[in-house]
């Protein structure tokens, strides 16, 4: 099997790091309980060990390919997304009300791991969709939701996010596409968008296209975007396909990884426009795409853990069937598999460390999420909503760098047999590079939390989190064992240079706005590396004691040792990072333009 | 033009730091001054730059291809090759006996930097040819040399190293070639032998192979293994080529990266034996493949360097061409080149700042191997010996590394459209990868660190090092600029965890093998990242001492700039490396083996 899904480590994470049973006791998640998310869990692995990732590699070498307008997906990705719809995987956090299962986040984030784990390329689709039920729950109209959303949650259609276009990437106040009002009340749109993946395909009857452009008049920049779904088939009313509409794929691009993902340049209005439905308002597209942008950060953020999940799982395969060299202590007589040399064990355990790490965060940041939309307490509600939004890009940008080193330390690990395509590592390294870029690049992710998570409100979300990890350090230094003291000591030092940086950057937002976002992304690395690694010291704490109690011992005293290596040789890297931000600003920008 | 040699900067290196008119006052270098230095480099750069470079990018789209045994070049890539011997180029650094040019390496390594940036995939060839003429310099007999030596130096022919087999990658004692003595004084040579670069093309008339080999009955293990001649085409008396010898290519890789770059599968004598010349005497290959792989590992740490100057190149160029976005500090309203953007800022100078450091190092490395050779004075060329050996892991391993992180850097900072394989940014992240594999992984670098160049002598020659890092800082201390203190304070710190570091290996090597193993790699990165934050610290006092004089103000305050962006941003992750070693060993190894 080339994927098996880690579901011990994610239950024991929904269970006491997400405490599943306190998000049960909220209002409209009562059947989602410990129980609930292992049984869901289960299905899901089964699914996607034994359909989605026997794709992944196919999707690799057989990508998708565009023919006479036609895009044709990788054979096999068809019918595993039937089966996919069928099993009712599209629906698994949204409401009932639309045929969804309304399942709590920290469950659904579980399973979105897994199927992106299993192929990334093909859980891109699905992951556009999410985006799209989103946005319409939030600002479509009855209508809009009443035509769109049951399809949608039921995988029978596709959606997608229609932001970028060649010259408006980061910078969407650029965008160009037009809307031209109707009598109707609908809109004829023109433009060109790219970057649109899953703009086209063969998965499904209808994609639902989300797209950002400007009504005729509209003011110039942000304020002036609108938000239109604009379906790839009209729907009449019915509910059954009409027309073709005006919008095309006129290319897909040739990309160094997510190959079977097709990444389309969509071309609207040529033959008279494409009609669309406004969304909401005008002018509040941005504010609405940002709530499907939210949701689908959060979601890469998950790919990041996934893809460095499955290029754990292979170089540990790897490392324990390669034979050379013998062990440098001395133990064995003979060249051993080299999981037996202490370099491949810094390699695998940097790698599962990490990916530990990150999915703890994750999992943190997902039961916010629930309670931030079901507990019944207005108070803690807006307090879930800051953390979870203080999180998001921290899950975004932390696990995908981070998984950037996880998957190159894979092809490390399987030496020249890493860069020889047919072994697979490769695809990991390829795949993964475009996680730090799309959803936001992990710079934007750090003016996100410079700008509106740190500066807006002084730094005090940030001083907050600070808080509640000396709480963690506290039972740490309670519990007493080589380990936590351990991880005790690496703690205490990140979380004093995050508060030193979360000063410097609330007190020179404004006074050095140059200094603060020369900082920004080393920022959100310390932030992420601080974040996960209290996860994995609570974590610890609950080994230790699950352990003591004689529960499950193996797999207890593997999360210490785990924990312990976090601590050890990634939280250690903190206090640098704290330095080059604090003390290192000038030099960032202090190069004369024209010496580059 | 898609690539400029950096001439300034090899020529600061070459004249402030190895101090070439130094190397000039040696026997056998007397022309090899700064004037000499100058000329080559720029005969060197336009060659490159205008022949080598243009074919990088078809060289990954259309790749060396193999049909019927017979490996077809990218076009273009023989011609190039046959300016390239025209050129002399092969023979800048080798003996002007066998028609070289007898350069010193400080001037070579800087040639040899050009050649992999413009195409690391073609300079692969001149590389291997260069390991091969090593060896044969060292431990041929003066027949082999006669009939081999000229026409590699020439061009005319190439040279491969044939090390590894399907079963003996790192670990060569697991070598199975084997060779049957014969009555003439040859050798029948049988086996299969991998991922040999160059193994097979059509660039030269002849190819020679060093291939690793167990003479019948020779002891078991890394001392029963020789090291024979097996050229392509038998070489007739009167030195014309004869028949084809009993080795052919059966297949070729389809790799990650440097996909123009042939890596051939080697099948020796499958028709009665390939013939075979010992070279030096049986049971001695691994210490004379040492001394190719010892040139190869410096040359690859080059190609490090290279291609991070390519991405960087790459990278400044889109930065200021890409429009996006307004500058946070307000000193535009309108969108801006995104290289007015801080984090982009921070890219650049990482890529700039890490490749100026690397480059530093190789330089200073380069005189001492012309010092090594070349002084009259038998101690200073054994002191110059070892300070060459210390370096060559470092060279090779931190250089390496790092260009993994600045050819992300270039992908990143062209966004989205670095994903894309059109833009070319991709290829440079893809080649990057096989660098920190090939001529000995990262790690078994580090075990040369560790147990060769540190353990062995009880860290001596690290803290003789550390002790010239002092001598600098005494330096910096006396300047007392802002940015003189500022690089002062890292360079103090680094070499304190560096020192720490080698008292922990050379007092631990015995006791805690595991332990120290454990923490090679980031030992070797400490290492690296101080030499060459030392080499930046040097070059800064130059600078500074050149800009007040009022010589080249703009290329010296650039220099200071980035050297103390270096200073700041990456010798500041000295300490927590040392903390990951010195207190993290543990860890490393505490998991157990069914855990993972």
């Amino acid at each position: 099997m080339s994927y098996k899904a880690p579901l011990k480590d994610m239950l024991f994470n929904i269970e006491h790091l997400a405490r599943i049973e306190e998000i049960a006791k909220m209002p409209g998640f009562e059947d989602a309980n410990l129980e609930t998310a292992q049984a869901v869990l289960e299905e899901c692995a089964k699914f996607n060990e034994g359909v989605v990732a026997p794709l992944n590699v196919p999707g690799d070498r057989n990508p998708s390919a565009l023919k006479d307008g036609v895009v044709s997906t990788t054979p096999g990705f068809a019918d595993a997304f039937r089966q996919f719809a069928e099993g009712g995987w599209q629906g698994l956090q949204h409401p009932q009300d639309f045929g969804g299962q309304g399942l709590p986040k920290t469950i659904g984030a579980a399973c979105g791991e897994m199927l992106n784990s299993a192929n990334l390329s093909f859980a891109l689709c699905p992951l556009l969709t999410d985006g799209a039920i989103e946005a319409l729950l939030t600002a479509g109209s009855d209508e809009l939701k009443a035509i769109y959303l049951e399809n949608l949650v039921s995988g029978k259609w596709t959606g997608t996010m229609n932001l970028t276009e060649p010259q408006a990437g980061s910078d969407l106040s650029l965008v160009r596409t037009r809307a031209e009002p109707q009598p109707d009340g609908t809109y004829r749109v023109f433009g060109t968008k790219i970057y649109i993946t899953y703009g086209e395909h063969d998965m499904a009857e209808n994609i639902v296209h989300l797209v950002l452009a400007r009504v005729v008049g509209a003011p110039e920049g942000v304020k002036g975007i609108s938000l239109f779904v604009v379906p790839k088939f009209m729907v009449n009313a019915d509910g059954s396909l009409g027309a073709r509409n005006d919008v095309h794929c006129v290319s897909i691009e040739h990309k160094m990884g997510i190959k079977a993902s097709p990444t389309a340049v969509l071309q609207y209005g040529d033959h008279g426009g494409a009609v669309g439905y406004l969304v909401g308002e005008e002018n509040r597209g941005l504010e609405y795409m940002f709530i499907m942008m939210n949701a689908a950060r959060y979601a890469v953020g998950v790919q990041g853990i996934a893809i460095a999940e499955r290029a754990y799982q292979k170089a540990v395969q790897y490392a324990r069937d390669r034979v050379q060299s013998r062990p440098v202590d001395g133990s064995m007589n003979a060249a051993a598999p080299i999981i037996h040399h202490p370099d491949v064990r810094r390699m695998l355990m940097t790698m599962r460390a990490t990916t530990e790490g990150c999915r703890a965060m994750a999992a943190v940041a997902a039961a916010a999420y629930d309670a931030a939309h079901h507990h019944p307490d207005a108070a803690v509600r807006k307090q879930n909503q800051a953390f979870y939004e203080f999180l998001v890009p921290l899950v975004k940008g932390y696990s995908t760098e981070m998984s950037l080193e996880v998957t190159s330390l894979g092809v490390q690990v399987h030496g020249g047999m890493g860069f020889i395509e047919e072994t697979g590592a490769a695809q990991y390294y390829r795949d993964a590079k475009i996680l730090t870029i799309y959803e936001g690049t992990t710079a934007i992710q750090a003016n996100d939390l410079v700008g509106r998570k740190t500066a807006r409100d002084g730094g005090q979300g940030a001083r907050a989190i600070a808080a509640q990890v000396e709480v963690t350090e506290g039972e740490l230094a309670r519990s007493g064992s080589a380990d936590a003291k351990a991880v005790l000591k690496r703690l205490a030092a990140a979380r004093q240079a995050f508060l030193d940086v979360v000063d410097y950057m609330a007190g020179q937002a404004k006074a050095s706005p140059n200094g603060v976002y020369a900082g920004s992304v080393p920022y959100l690395m310390l932030a992420g590396n601080l974040v996960a690694g209290w996860q994995m010291a609570r974590a610890l704490l609950v080994a230790e004691a699950a352990a003591a109690r004689g529960e499950d011992v193996a797999f207890m005293q593997a999360k210490v040792a785990t924990a312990r290596f976090y601590a050890d040789h990634i939280l250690s890297r903190a206090p640098g990072t704290r330095d080059a931000i604090v003390e290192g600003a000038d030099s960032v920008t202090s190069l004369a333009l024209e010496a580059f």
